[in-house]
């Protein structure tokens, strides 16, 4: 049988050359050919594996625009913080598509942060209004970090507002705002729709937590941390108010944002636009600035092939990485 | 992020370490974890990506008796041989159950040779009759090899008989067969089903090549080709008339051998006992000289990570392979 050669990209490579402008370009860039129909999505497998109360599983996909091929597989291990790991572990592997053989080998938690930022900050750069000065931040655990420090980097941002249903991690926040020299305010969820120009929730809730009575006119909202059947973090009826965009339809409607306002019946399927569109320039995305846009960032695989081939790439033009024999 | 130290086990060290026995005590004991309900495998995922006219995918599964968890991806690239490399091309990814993390990355190509072997030898140990002479060879491509190579040392054969579409491809089986110090006799399918004792299919066929009436009593069947919707290989009739067993009832009834007789009401889902049940001692198998048995081998993700698994530990109890930092 031939050996191959597989390219190794592990976790601090990907944190060396992949840097938040490359997501947000890899991200913008696959988004836009899912919309065209030059990339699309497999099915996901997700497993209640049954050990370690842990979910297991892949999402998958191929970008026939970008020549890319593979998976990222993984899942939640609860118990991993006590052994000093991540809970989420993710590897993705990247395939040549004219040959089926395996071409790299690429570490995928630092990557599933990035891309996961990059979407949220895609968003932002396609539909807030362009004078946003406050930015509100629902949850305040690890992820939450990359999304601030990505969005930041769309508007002119003068402060941050932040509530998380545990204050004590709050902290967390406002060293990440005081370093990118933003005022930031801890406040009530309340407060915080009273105060902001754009929202970006990364929580696990599986109960609303931001009201649509709170939003006020002009508020673009990325509701970024419901990826699953039964999470929820906003109310349904903020839904119904707003214009509703999403990465991929079918997972916004059966387990990301969108899953409970269509179950309700306030909005359906036909109501969301992929954000593809409007990268595409085929959708005018916000046309008022009094309208409420919501993106729902449900998370895919080609995002996560998306940056893990920029990551594979820079790192073979900077000699970096391993090389293994398969 | 934490850097994981990965195992690199390539083709080259699975073709070294892992022999027929290895891998057939790796295949029936899944095949028995699977039947006791402590293994199990996940949705098969299966695109045609529509370049390279590929199909692509991965079969997946978790053995909590082995604490063996992973995937084994790729997919049929059908240009790859005038490239010099193997159309199928695969390659298995194994998973730390206890934290997720990547412990191995195996070569997918030899092993999916052997387990597939290993499948129907097993069946043949636990199915096929003590005195059966004449091994019956219906397909001569590359992996017919493989199948009669395992099957030899099941039974005392004296003699193969084969039969294959393109007659032109037997020497590949005869020269096998002299090897293994065996007659060979290149047959018609009907003078096949008259000398054989034990049958291996293993072609690509949509339509059967070995008709119910040309079978004798007492042989044992096993179907290999057949993993696929439409695929089928022998008389769905044959069926109705042999005792059924196959690695998963699930994929026996769906893309399996065992389609067609259950499209045509000959069988139902509930006369296909799982292998292992039989290896497990919960189900006789052959009970009488004159039965015939069928075994429908469709391959499951399973065998793959369980062959992997074993590459995986042969190796590093040898000191082989390579380690990469991901």
């Amino acid at each position: 049988m031939q050996t191959g050669d597989v390219l190794i990209v592990g976790e601090d490579i990907c944190e060396q050359v992949v840097g938040r402008s490359d997501a947000f370009d890899a991200v913008e860039a696959v988004f836009g050919a899912m919309a065209r129909g030059d990339a699309y999505n497999f099915p996901v497998i997700r497993e209640a594996i049954g050990h370690a109360d842990a979910l297991y599983g892949f999402k998958s996909g191929f970008d026939r625009a970008g020549q890319v091929l593979g998976l990222k597989s993984g899942g939640y291990w609860p118990g991993n913080m006590e052994k000093g790991l991540t809970n989420h572990q993710s590897t993705v592997c990247l395939f040549d598509p004219d040959t089926g053989r395996l071409s790299a080998l690429v570490g995928g938690n630092y990557l599933t942060a990035v891309r996961t930022a990059a979407s949220s900050s895609v968003s932002i750069a396609h539909l807030a209004r362009r004078d946003a000065k406050v930015l509100g931040m629902v949850g305040a655990g690890h992820q939450s970090a990359f999304q601030l420090r990505a969005a930041a980097e769309q508007r002119a941002f003068d402060k941050v507002v932040a509530w998380n249903p545990h204050p004590e991690m709050l902290p967390r926040l406002a060293a990440v705002a005081e370093e990118l020299e933003l005022a930031f305010e801890a406040v009530s969820p309340e407060e915080l729709g009273t105060q902001a120009d754009v929202i970006i929730t990364i929580t696990s809730a599986f109960e609303p937590l931001v009201m649509a009575d709170w939003i006020k006119p002009g508020t673009h909202v990325a509701c970024m941390g419901t990826d699953t059947k039964g999470k929820q973090e906003v109310d349904p009826a903020l839904l119904a108010q707003a214009s509703v965009f999403t990465d991929e339809v079918a997972q916004s409607v059966s387990i990301g944002e969108a899953q409970h306002a269509v179950a309700r019946g306030l909005i359906s399927q036909d109501d969301i636009t992929p954000i593809g569109a409007v990268i595409n320039g085929d959708h005018a995305g916000r046309t008022n600035p009094d309208q409420i846009t919501l993106f729902d960032g449900t998370g895919v695989g080609l995002q996560d092939l998306a940056v893990a081939s920029v990551a594979a790439r820079l790192a073979q033009e900077q000699g970096l990485g391993g090389h293994a024999a398969l």
